[in-house]
């Protein structure tokens, strides 16, 4: 169904009150309940846990609780609105995380942006919850913030805008690939933009191995004659862009295979034209994509967007309930590179049962996904030796 | 029913994979459900929130929320033990607040016991949620954090050991007053224990009008005289034990028409015979009260525990689902006495209906509390100028 038939009123009627709330695993009626839930029960319980603290995963929600942590700096493409006009966003991901998931989860939201401000005040916490899921950062500081982070807490820490998105990117290829009978081994990909999504999506293409990727932010394409690059700029200058190649869009699409936007901007059709035959392209800025799809399969055989009114939606949702998941059932330690590559190829094998141009990724409310998701990665966890708990 | 009927099992088996759940407050099944919930509907709600802040109020669940807050120093009878050990008495909170008042709240327990830091904490995350139940923090740091939280948050901050018990403790004194026929303000009441529940206590019976209150420490009677003083017993001094009494329990009870016990110690049952004719003796102590009841209905006419398998239990769960749930009715910025008095009150009603001298506080599980607590408190902000929005 197209947003288009949802009116601002529907959209205001759904948020009325906030989309989430909090309720009991067992109903409190009786005094007997009271005894086991609160006062006198609770004591034997905690004087356990002070006991023997690996008992706080069996007999507390924490350790399979999601902690959904933003600073409201780049929400959506609405850019930095500020923690409380982020909670609406947060809230919507905590619906989706039990909804496909069955996992629990709270939001965080941060009246500070300052990276370490943010990672002590989650150290602070870390007895509250089992995971992080980072949302809507802005780039670059959320590349810093990820790995500090990850560093600091001995949970799944993962910024959904980079990863989530990176891994939903590379299983719409896996399927476009399929479809085309192509390997990502031999393709010419470009990348428009280098804030979180786009420096991911480079990075889950290379660890995929993809062999020529090249990515351009809003100066042109990153090489490593560039002055001024930031460090994650330098890092991908490294990795990418093998052929050396400078200048701008054009230059970057001349005889490409694959085109990526992340960029929040426009592209003019003709560009494409340049692409080599068949080519993929997945034009995601929201909610205004690049080319407009109906424009871009004048020129390509393969075409996605973030949309939900046209065919092919790479939603993060595809991933990030699953991943979480998986990574929560195999106890893991972190979200390693093995585990976001499993994902992409547990979201492309559901895609696999019916394959088409216009049916390369599972549809965002596919049940079979999140399932097939967490079973992947959590195997990828315990066979990557992140996994502290047997996977139930 | 008797706790001695709920076995280590039962309690265990009621934790099993903690209490609480988080949940979406409408399905989300089809495209149209994700297009409102999340991208790309909820971008206008955050929209609407940044151009307007107030909008968060209606539109997210954070302004509703309870955050029970705890750094596990002071936990049951179980002293320090942590906050991870903390978690099943928090999320024990949840459930109550759910239960009995119908509002959402999240344990958030901290990894730290410095003041600054949890106050720091608590500033940064102050767009996650509406109201801060501090619970089981150590004495007399509770004090501290408590005052600094309510000046740093611009919400009702309320440290649950103190008020809450409190609350329920003049509140019961109300019904044993009316069973008795005596008035708070001609009574000499002698409470054993200046911890967070004994020095609430002594503050909340001075504001409802008790000229007569003496307070005892581990030391013995609390007088300006005695050295060694913190500023918190300092201010105890100054605003209790007008007849400038020294000594232990046995000076304190004689003569005394009330004994509060906030002790975790034990009293000999003979001490009760100093008392004046009928006395009205509570032994708050759990699990195991000052005085068995039963011994202690020797020599007094009401008796009350904190346990649910004697008559006349004093708990908590009594006021604090109603006074937060009138606060955030009322928008209130704060708790105020008069709100902690009208709560007392409300209760004593309830109680009113059926009084006896077994019958002074109404059942913990008595479903009529929590809306008639909400109602006053909301009534005392708004008469008392803390309320920023109408009562709905």
């Amino acid at each position: 169904m197209s947003p288009a038939h949802v009116s601002d009123e529907d959209v205001f009627r759904g948020h009325e009150g906030g989309k989430l709330s909090v309720s009991a695993t067992r109903p409190l009626t009786q005094a007997r309940d009271l005894s086991i839930a609160y006062t006198p029960g609770v004591a034997k319980v905690s004087r356990a846990i002070a006991d023997e603290p690996a008992l706080a995963s069996r007999y507390t929600w924490a350790d399979r609780l999601v902690a959904v942590v933003s600073d409201g700096t780049a929400v959506l493409g609405l850019g930095d609105i500020g923690a409380k006009a982020s909670l609406p966003v947060m809230e919507g991901k905590s619906v989706l995380f039990k909804t496909f998931a069955g996992l629990d989860s709270i939001p965080l939201v941060l009246d500070t942006t300052d990276v370490d401000e943010i990672v002590e005040t989650l150290v602070r916490l870390r007895p509250s919850f089992g995971a992080v899921n980072l949302e809507d950062v802005s780039a670059p500081r959320c590349f810093e913030l990820e790995a500090r982070l990850i560093e600091a807490l001995d949970c799944p820490v993962m910024h959904d805008d980079q990863h989530g998105t990176a891994i939903v990117v590379l299983a719409a290829l896996r399927g476009a690939n399929l479809v085309l009978e192509r390997a990502v081994r031999d393709q010419r990909i470009v990348i428009s933009g280098a804030g979180s999504a786009g420096v991911a999506c480079a990075k889950i293409l290379r660890a995929a191995g993809a062999g020529d990727v090249t990515v351009l932010d809003s100066r042109g394409i990153i090489h490593s004659g560039r002055e001024h690059l930031n460090p994650v700029k330098e890092e991908l200058a490294e990795i990418t862009n093998r052929q050396g190649l400078r200048g701008g869009l054009a230059e970057a699409l001349q005889g490409a295979d694959v085109f990526v936007g992340l960029s929040s901007s426009t592209v003019d059709g003709e560009l494409l034209s340049r692409m080599a035959p068949d080519p993929v392209v997945f034009a995601l800025s929201n909610p205004d994509p690049e080319v407009h799809p109906d424009v871009a399969a004048r020129y390509a055989t393969v075409v996605a967007t973030g949309r939900s009114d046209f065919p092919n939606q790479i939603n993060n949702v595809l991933a990030f309930p699953g991943v979480f998941r998986g990574a929560l059932d195999a106890g893991a330690t972190a979200i390693t590179d093995e585990m976001k590559l499993a994902a992409a190829d547990a979201i492309a094998s559901v895609a696999a049962d019916s394959l088409a141009a216009d049916r390369i990724v599972p549809s965002p409310l596919d049940p079979r996904v999140a399932p097939e998701v967490a079973a992947a990665v959590a195997k990828a966890a315990e066979s990557g030796g992140v996994a502290t708990v047997p996977a139930s």
